[in-house]
């Protein structure tokens, strides 16, 4: 196999994986195929659950496109690859839990060639969005990351994790959307790096989805929760919708790539509110949650 | 008074008529106020009622702000303002009714002045989305609207009614947010009009708001529907929440101009869904509605 078929496999077996192990996890609802086509080039899988016990909404989608010129979002990263050729595959999961005490999570990782083999590189990332924020659960999330970086000596945690507290901010809003994770628009330099050794990061960082989020699914899935919590559900899920549609750069290389539309915005929440200056109650859960929203050291 | 201070005049005298009709219309909740103050200079009066019998939200927004270099959104319309002060005052409105039989409505007009008092232009429009179109309503909507124009020698009602077609457009969707109705990016373009014609248009534009929508809640305000029709009206409001994110000039230029977010994101659903690969029945009046989100000729 090829540099690129050695990528795909590695995502369509993970998303395999993945998809298993959350309709264990859900137990009631299961996981319907999307396939779709890109005209430009390539297409994709999108896997998705609605409705369950334990996810409102759960998606992994697969894509795999590739085009004649390297869409705008794309030059931006690396300008020298304007108007040639590119190849883009990409793992991406997002779970919108149905109990308001699970945080939403989300991961994607991606490897680009453009203008030929000898430039690419390799992006990814995990985060965590918890509407109710324990510090136990992130604290767990963090370690589980910085396991990961401290296994592969090209990925300092400190850094991607810095990374990821500057990309999932709403500068609008000035808070962050969740309590971050690792985010890296290029692991080495697009073309400098060790092949071998970012495509090793990107398996075991594939392969750690499962252990950073689930035991943190099952230490709150049976918290009972009312009207209160769900609505603030909600309201958090609305600034994930914001996040989402104005500055998630893989949905805007979605839309710009002309991908299928129902791939791209699988990630938006199944419910999402929107209040007017609505400010939580001095004191309450809600109002620590919003602490919780501004880059901090977990560790 | 000067130029500036007629317009904003006429937007806060506007804004007080609107509320108080709003607000007797529904009965049942009240508007707050909420002043807000832009550090670059300016500021504004938003409106806001929630949670009332016929609206779920209504927000009416004033805005007059200033500053030394207009923002980037503003410099593409006016290339030659780059870089140079700029005066901006607008009224916005945002009807999110509760019944899935009222459309939502949206209307706004908006004054520049750019680089000096002699550069100035109007915006606006108004657009109706219902979630179940019925076309006596559109026909209705549209023919207040071409009377409006008719009314003005430089408002062409097929041309202003075909630039809110191809506005409120989803390209990503390939489908109009609802069934349209007029919109100017400059009523006259910038520096070249009439002043007092053009602002007499906007006056008119805005005294049109009540007699084109009005008689629309009042037909349908009493509509029996239930969880299908309220399902629908969540999911089609999903598409409202994309084009303000995705693509409203509004939203873009208020997050550039560092605007008051709450104001700015005033006219977001209370409630939004998504749903993966959602198709309504054939045959269904969902499906019908869907028709009805191309541009078309209504009159």
């Amino acid at each position: 196999m090829n540099r690129k078929e050695r990528v795909t496999h590695l995502m369509q077996a993970g998303q395999a994986r993945l998809v298993a192990a959350f309709e264990a996890l859900d137990g009631q609802a299961k996981f319907k195929s999307h396939t779709w086509e890109r005209p430009g080039g390539g297409g994709g899988m999108a896997r998705i659950l609605e409705g369950g016990s334990v996810f409102e909404r759960a998606g992994v989608n697969v894509s795999a496109v590739y085009g004649d010129a390297v869409p705008p979002s794309l030059a931006k990263q690396h300008p020298a690859s304007e108007g040639r050729p590119f190849f883009a595959t990409g793992l991406s999961l997002v779970l919108h839990p149905t109990n308001p005490y699970i945080p939403a999570f989300h991961a994607n990782y991606r490897y680009f060639e453009v203008g030929g083999s000898e430039v690419w590189w390799f992006g990814g990332g995990a985060d965590m969005t918890p509407a109710y924020p324990f510090e136990e659960d992130i604290i767990h999330f963090h370690q589980t990351l910085k396991a990961l970086c401290d296994r592969h000596h090209q990925a300092d945690y400190r850094q991607l994790k810095e990374a990821c507290d500057r990309y999932f901010f709403l500068k609008h809003r000035h808070e962050m959307r969740g309590v971050g994770g690792i985010f890296f628009d290029q692991l080495s330099p697009a073309g400098q790096g060790d092949w071998e050794a970012d495509f090793a990061f990107v398996q075991d960082g594939i392969d750690t989805i499962l252990p950073s989020f689930l035991p943190i699914v099952e230490r709150r899935q049976e918290t009972p929760y009312g009207e209160r919590e769900r609505e603030w559900q909600l309201y958090r899920r609305g600034r994930y919708v914001e996040f989402n549609l104005v500055y998630d750069r893989g949905t805007l290389f979605g839309l710009q790539t002309q991908g299928d539309i129902e791939a791209i915005l699988m990630s938006m929440p199944p419910y999402a509110r929107w209040q007017f200056a609505y400010r939580p109650e001095v004191g309450s859960a809600e109002a620590a949650a919003l602490a919780c929203y501004q880059p901090r050291d977990w560790l």
